[in-house]
């Protein structure tokens, strides 16, 4: 029987996953990663450009978007096990503490020098500060460079970023207001802290000492069902507390990676994210609005912040990271570059307080998926050259005789 | 970070997959159909009741619900041949036909005998035709029934019974409306036959000649991904033309189980069921309104139009497969008595064309969801009785020497 809305809603989510495949195929023939494909078929379809996919129809493609990321992030973190991110912990926490300082102070010089107000200046920064832990992410799980140093690195820092971003926000926007209640953000940091440590440590525990405990229910498949509770469940709480949903799922993948499931889970939830993922960056592509581009000056501005942007975290990620050598810290740095919907989420919060106007709102939302475009290949040619120089190194004591 | 939308409703998503769970488990402990305690879990925590999933998010998640029941036949789909279907396509259109008349001519007496309008007897007996595929087709995959050929009849018979019920619903909307135009419903009706013999047979022809058009992609997961879109595809094409979209999605599993992918798709695609089937039986529960269960009256109304439901359905797939003899047309008239989410549509529409009032639409959903409830029990016991009379005759030679 015809007639329900959510199958009116069946074209929208068709066209939305067909695009992404057709852009996937087509990056990936290009040699470029295939995230890169699926955000530009989210532009080619969505409102401003083709308008497959109207402007109606994209807020019930939000929450399949959501889950896309949620998903991709908890099949990271079922290839992550918490000893690997215990050995690259103090790594991590430099390169997460940098890649937020230096495009702050970058972001908030650029700011001053406009002459911006105190409230936009310090909002405008702010939207420099998060990664998106979703599209390198993607990448790295795309070339499979997950169990790399480097990638723990990264993964360990966009967490550390997420709960800096989170504490940065919340002065922001008291600032913004004229008022800062320091107990609350006391409170905002231990509870996010405390259910990261909780969470990763004891979850991590638990399941090591009952592994048992995901097949005591009838159902065969109970290992993933409870499974896919967790990463739901924890991705909640994590929204709930101010924290990315996606560092719950992150965290549930890690808790599930510590069982005898763990090859059998990654293997039913690739599965699960072939589905959801293209949504998440599709979605992405989506809210580009190429009205924007229409004046040149525009153009030239949005040009200098995105560069200021990718180069303040490049040099956070680089520095941070420098102990592991050139090579590995430039890959570091370029993959904490993305801002993707974390910085949309941040532009939008500007522009309904009405501290950005249209036209910044636009810019910060261009610079977001701009460094979410260009940083996939800057990554992978980045993994190529540790590839190349380690073999060069191996090759000498080989050739030098000769 | 904290803030958009979709991250609210991920608690509406937790709840409802968590429930699905809880409620399959204890009911798998009473030795019932998953299915039943997946849908008693969603009147429990629906807004009628525990009221955990508020009105305002049971609209988030129907697209969920949707998708459940795409790819709940998609996966039943996969698992079903084209040879098998038409060896029982004559049973088959017997079962689907006769089930649509019998119940109808019922429920338009019981119509007639309450002195209802002509047009609020047709809608009503309507509301009593269509069969929801989806219910059944749990219970026979959860079982592992799906090859028995009493399965592949009520599957083939639930695609007859659907175009049948969306052309009784043309006519009856025609009628209600006081003009009949016979071309638009002809051409109604050869469009849906036309869609379901052209993607049924030409499809499988099409896989089955060209066998690696699935991996022509550089994606290593391919052909999971071209299936999804396949499935998602037809699935908005079969409710384009008004049938419903999981008719599209079982041709579509149809068409890729003749490739040599079947076994691997089917893995694949049981891991996505994992996650959406669920919400499809949780969103059915939801919609329980018990507050119209408080007068006598109206439960014993209640009980004699489901009883009246149940009979008609019975009787029409029992004369329908009475050649298959009696034991297996008897669990084939049980596997047509659900009605589910496609009662409550129609319910719906009378309910918007103000021929149904708030009463009768409360009782027709009512009808809907119990014969929903009652079936899967009745299904798996009919098919226990068919083993014990088949393991019976092969005791009774061996029996009788002694």
């Amino acid at each position: 029987m015809a007639g329900s809305a959510a199958t009116e809603v069946l074209g929208a989510v068709f066209i939305a996953f067909a695009a992404a495949q057709v852009g996937k195929e087509i990056a990936q023939r290009l040699k470029l990663p295939g995230v890169v494909g699926e955000i530009a078929a989210g532009c080619a379809v969505g409102p401003f450009a083709l308008n497959w996919i109207g402007k109606n129809q994209v807020p019930s493609l939000e929450l399949f978007a959501e889950l896309g990321a949620v998903f991709l992030l908890f099949a990271v973190g079922l290839e992550t096990r918490l000893a690997d991110m215990r050995r690259i912990g103090k790594i991590a926490f430099l390169v997460g503490s940098l890649g937020v300082v230096v495009p702050f102070l970058l972001a908030a010089g650029f700011g001053a020098a406009q002459n911006y107000s105190l409230a936009k200046t310090l909002f405008f920064a702010s939207a420099f500060v998060a990664t998106s832990a979703g599209i390198t992410a993607a990448v790295l799980q795309e070339k499979g460079l997950l169990s790399k140093r480097e990638s723990q690195v990264i993964l360990g820092a966009a967490v550390i970023d997420d709960i800096l971003a989170m504490l940065l926000l919340g002065v922001v926007s008291s600032v913004s207001k004229g008022k800062v209640d320091l107990a609350e953000l006391a409170l905002v940091v231990v509870q996010a802290i405390g259910f990261i440590v909780l969470i990763g440590y004891l979850g991590t525990r638990v399941m090591k000492k009952a592994p048992a405990l995901l097949d005591k229910p009838i159902n065969p498949k109970s290992p993933l069902a409870l499974s896919i509770a967790l990463c739901i469940g924890l991705a909640f709480l994590a929204a709930q507390i101010g924290l990315a949903a996606i560092i719950g799922a992150f965290l549930a993948g890690m808790i599930v990676a510590e069982t005898k499931h763990q090859h059998a889970l990654a293997e039913e939830v690739r599965s699960i994210s072939e589905l959801l993922v293209p949504f998440f960056f599709v979605y992405t592509g989506i809210q580009v609005n190429f009205g924007i581009l229409s004046s040149m000056d525009t153009v030239l501005f949005i040009l200098v912040v995105t560069a200021l942007a990718t180069l303040g975290k490049w040099v956070g990620g680089y520095f941070g990271a420098r102990k592991l050598g050139h090579q590995s810290a430039n890959v570091i740095g370029f993959g904490m570059v993305p801002r993707g919907e974390v910085g949309i989420i941040i532009a939008s919060l500007g522009y309904k307080a009405e501290i950005f106007d249209e036209k910044l709102y636009g810019i910060v939302i261009a610079m977001s998926l701009i460094t979410a475009i260009i940083a996939p290949p800057l990554i992978t040619r980045g993994f190529a050259r540790i590839k190349e120089s380690k073999e060069e190194e191996r090759m000498e004591p080989a050739t030098n005789p000769t």
